[in-house]
């Protein structure tokens, strides 16, 4: 089998944009910085390096374009986020869109003609950022950013339409229309997580990007004197705070074992106030972040944490204060069509692959609304993401740009004109 | 029988202590501040008014001394403390120091003539402060402070001597050899717990001070994605760490109900770290405070608390990275003569009374070290103590007051001579 993309060249690429950074808090170039610009001005140039037309849309986000020969056939598009977390990595995001730049080149030093028109997207601000809303530039390419989230203020002032036309986006196009000229989209990215490396595959084909809901639960009881309270008679609420965290472990592994897909659930903050030693608290507060792939599972889930924490309350003969979800984002499955070329173009290359949920939310969950979508992972070193020892390969990364190489030539191929 | 009490001035000098606060965050009078030098003259002036003679001794409290028909005979002590916690309240500590000039007033007005010297005392800085240590002046008076603890620094740099000797103690001096004189010392303090309120009782006679034991246990595991990571393998000590939450409780009632004395352990404190809501925690902390008059009962809780983190932190697949005795105790027992003289007075003043523990720490578990000693409690409003709300009626610290003098007087009375 062929092998086209140049991985010597894609692996600088990679380095060379990892190192435009803060330079005492690698790896930092968060969405809306200086930084973010100096990256998306070296990106531009690597892109047209490579012959794309490039452009900023009116919701911020950089796409390079190669002619294909029906200019006016739908784009078949290759798109990541070149933003990070703070001290985050070099390949989270930027894998995916450097990787979509060695397929252009490879395109382009191969001399193959597509059929469809080929887009390289850096989609804006996927990560968490001062507005509190990640995911913005594929929100707005779907038509899912709302007039109201364009009215999100950062700490400054600035309000996210205005930040948007920083980066050199449209305000006055906000919110944008949904794309609607996208014949089928494509996502590399890293794991982030361990079973590919665990089990020794190249290639991860995604199934589905998980739902997301975040609840906080909150206890009220009375504080007292650690000393001087008798046992009975006490109204801890962390008794019934701490109770939920194995609960919702012990369910989760319930979920996760039905067969239903992907299932996590996980307490990462708890808070107990005033937090004295001596003080038996006054009020007891747990985050729970759950993930599913199945939305009827995240719903059973929720209505037993409800039961659950309302008996947990009334046990410890404390207060159930609050129960509130701060987030819920529905799951987004990946099309089936894609997913099968993804294997077969593995297959073909003599790659592992196997089928797995993305648990980590991704911006091919929005470009799903209005187009076929899909992703592939690659491993990563320990499955660990978001810290600078995030770390994949240049033969993962090449393996990877390959295979999304070869399912776009796939689809070229067979997809019929529109 | 006889009320000699009086209870309008006994409120009213209360109340004037009570003023002299830091007006923005009533009621503050830390130990080692100029507020505290200030109440300190304030107590020197009542004492001196009610013919005590005044002075401060090495360790830095105030004693106001009144003569005996035996002046060489040993003293009859009555002490608390005239310090408070930050926004603390009016009557923990101060209460017992004011009873005492109450009792001498009622003394002296009634001319009685007791065979024993009576000292009034204000032991030094008994609630946490700034050195991180507790019951200073009791402590000194015992023969308990150490040559390491006086050179303990506030975050200011000044030493404990130091301080001391700026409160009028005496560093050369330091540290003290015990006081051998005292023939029998009393506290009346409040509760700071709800049982005599919710019995409907006048006056609790402490049975011991508690040994208080503080532990901290530490869990690492792997920081970790929440939507990725999969539920099995994962390594996450908030499972151990919450865990333990409901067994500290579950194993206190217990422990509570083997009829060996008051038992109480609290976790108050729990930390997980970094703290996200998308990250499985790394590690995980907690601090228990646990409270016993019985020491062997105390050994117990520790060696099951052992066995049983040992046992949460392989259930999780953790590492119990810590656990650590942060301080400890021992209970102090009061005086069974001197108890059953407080029972004897309570009941000829036709109050009602119980015997019970104390939950919190006192200076009289120091002077216990030296003489006999023994405490008693009278009721607070919802058991609170150590904010703004804490409160007791005139009614009950007058009867608390009458009891004390009636033990005063039966000691003095049925005592030979030394």
């Amino acid at each position: 089998m062929t092998r086209r993309v140049d991985s010597g060249r894609l692996w600088a690429d990679l380095m060379a944009l990892g190192a435009i950074t803060e330079p005492d808090r690698p790896f930092t170039r968060r969405a809306f910085s200086p930084l973010f610009d100096q990256g998306r001005a070296w990106l531009t140039e690597r892109m047209r390096a490579t012959d794309l037309v490039t452009r900023v849309d009116a919701g911020g986000n950089l796409l390079g374009r190669r002619r294909g020969a029906h200019p006016s056939w739908p784009a078949i598009v290759v798109g990541s986020h070149s933003d990070s977390v703070p001290s985050g990595g070099r390949f989270d995001g930027m894998a995916g869109v450097i990787a979509g730049i060695g397929i252009a080149r490879a395109l382009l030093e191969h001399r193959i003609e597509l059929r469809h028109p080929l887009e390289i997207i850096d989609f804006l601000a996927e990560e968490p950022n001062e507005f509190g809303l990640s995911c913005i530039g594929s929100r707005a390419l779907s038509g899912c950013l709302t007039a109201e989230q364009l009215s999100l203020r950062s700490p400054t002032g600035e309000t996210l339409a205005a930040a948007v036309g920083r980066v050199g986006g449209d305000p006055a196009q906000l919110p944008m229309a949904p794309r609607r000229d996208i014949r089928a989209a494509f996502e590399l990215h890293i794991e982030q997580g361990p079973v590919l490396e665990r089990e020794g595959l190249d290639i991860g084909v995604v199934t589905a990007i998980v739902g997301i809901t975040r609840l906080e639960i909150e206890f009220q009881g009375s504080a007292g004197h650690a000393g001087t309270t008798p046992m009975q008679g006490r109204r801890d609420p962390l008794i019934a705070a701490a109770r939920l965290v194995g609960w919702v472990r012990e369910t989760a592994l319930e979920l996760a074992s039905t067969g239903r897909g992907h299932f996590v659930a996980t307490v990462g903050i708890i808070e107990a106030l005033p937090g004295g030693s001596n003080v038996i608290a006054r009020s007891a507060r747990i985050v729970i972040d759950a993930r599913s792939e199945d939305r009827h599972l995240m719903e059973e889930f929720r209505a037993r944490l409800d039961a659950e924490s309302r008996s947990a309350a009334q046990a410890a003969n404390v207060g159930r204060s609050r129960f509130a979800c701060l987030s819920d984002t529905l799951p987004a499955g990946c099309d089936a069509r894609l997913q099968a070329v993804l294997s077969e173009s593995a297959q073909r290359l003599g790659l592992r692959a196997r089928s797995l949920a993305s648990g980590a939310g991704h911006d091919m969950a929005f470009i799903s609304q209005v187009a076929p979508a899909a992703m592939a992972f690659i491993p990563c070193k320990d499955g660990r993401s978001h810290t600078p020892e995030e770390w994949a390969t240049a033969e993962a990364l090449t393996a990877g740009a390959e295979v999304l190489l070869e399912a776009i030539l796939q689809v070229d191929r067979t997809t019929a004109s529109p």
